[in-house]
């Protein structure tokens, strides 16, 4: 039987690994062999300790299927040292790409990073019920999986060329904003369920083609779009091809010889 | 400033949400307000308490650069049962696709579960100090993420098309061993550094053809593979183009009717 110190760490270690998910007393009663009384007790200093120190909030669910749940917030000087960071490093002229392109594709690959940014997003969408996110391959996908993790929701993967193992696709063509190029995306039947609802999650918004893309494909499953969030959003073209997205960076310039970029 | 439960309380969060990041007992002094002896009596009853709780262990690195750090473990009855979960779930003949295929995308994109894989993974390749994880697109993503989350190191993707944003990238053509298909395989030069040391990572191995692909385009960088993971492995072909990978999972039977899949 573990004492008070000894329970307090445990819970907070699990509910800290899994955010959003509801781990009933029960579970901890039989993990840590303590009464329920307890272990609400320790809910409760829990509970106060992580608002304090402002990484989020512990959330107790009544009733049989109820529990306690860890709702995780970024504190407020670490999300601004982070997009600080964030910006100083998209900003350095050395990421500069032959042709006006910018490479950005480490920032999306290093777990510190992404998990910042989708924590970031996730805050936006919490409270949005959403049954599950939805992105297109490739680049946004650790960014759209760390989202779907602190949400606790699954993610579905709309690929360019579908695939014998996505089983039945349902697919769409459309223009790319940016290169008005024919492109083709496909999402897994099996993936989706009809009148559910979605968030969209992507790394990059240039003319909004993709994101549109999607949203008109999702509708045509009665899915409702509860929510659209890029990374990164390019100043131009102004006029996008969707609306109400939210984005964590704005691209102002990139030429051959300069990048700005600016948190919102 | 914060009581002993509340300064434990908050350290294993942090500690459980980051693993293998490593946290200077100055970062807690300042966020917590207390002494470093505390921080240090603190952290002791941590180490003691995740051993017992078989979460994994606390390190303590010494020295100006030092600090504490969390390196997860899934406890061993936990373990057990993910594995039967996963295949029982596997298992499932509802996932019998046309052709003799298994749709299997939605485990690959649950967050429960492509953490817990990752986890088993992980513990495979803890000591091989690795700098980098690579994996090629698309489904093995979030896996190879997770992965490269729970070691606090970076992941390299590999692409089936480059992309102007890739920057300057390098090729590969090979067969694919399911398929005989021709196939490419790019690698963004920028991702990559000389003489590191990297991890594969995939969530499907047939014939090992794009795992040798990934390993020989490596070696060019002379980059050195210190281990090969992937999720399930197909039983046939038995003789891989590849050796010394590990998996999780065996499938060992996959017709229009049944799915054997067993865990190793």
């Amino acid at each position: 039987m573990a004492n008070k110190k000894q329970r307090i760490a445990v819970m907070c270690a699990l509910l800290a690994k899994n955010p959003n998910k509801l781990y009933s007393l029960n579970y901890f009663q039989e993990m840590l062999g303590a009464a329920k009384s307890s272990l609400s007790e320790d809910a409760a200093v829990i509970k106060q300790v992580f608002v304090e120190a402002g990484i989020g909030r512990v959330e107790t669910v009544a009733g049989v299927h109820g529990g306690i749940r860890y709702v995780p917030q970024i504190p407020e000087n670490a999300r601004v040292l982070l997009l600080k960071e964030l910006t100083e490093k998209m900003a350095d002229t050395s990421r500069i790409l032959p042709g006006g392109y910018m490479y950005i594709a480490d920032l999306f690959c290093t777990p510190y990073y992404v998990d910042g940014m989708a924590q970031v997003m996730a805050e936006w969408f919490m409270d949005k019920k959403a049954d599950f996110i939805v992105t297109v391959e490739t680049k946004g996908i650790p960014l759209a999986m760390s989202v779907a993790r602190i949400l606790n929701l699954p993610l579905a993967i709309a690929r360019r060329e579908s695939k014998l193992t996505d089983g039945s696709v349902f697919s769409i063509n459309y223009l790319s904003g940016s290169s008005r190029r024919l492109q083709t995306m496909s999402l897994s039947k099996r993936m989706i369920k009809e009148g559910a609802k979605a968030l969209v999650i992507d790394d990059f918004i240039a003319g909004g083609g993709t994101i549109k893309a999607i949203c008109d494909m999702l509708s045509e499953f009665d899915i409702e779009v509860v929510g659209t969030g890029a990374a990164i959003v390019n100043k131009y073209p102004q006029k996008k091809r969707i609306t109400g997205y939210k984005a964590i960076f704005e691209l102002e310039e990139l030429s051959e010889t300069k990048i700005e970029i600016s948190a919102y």
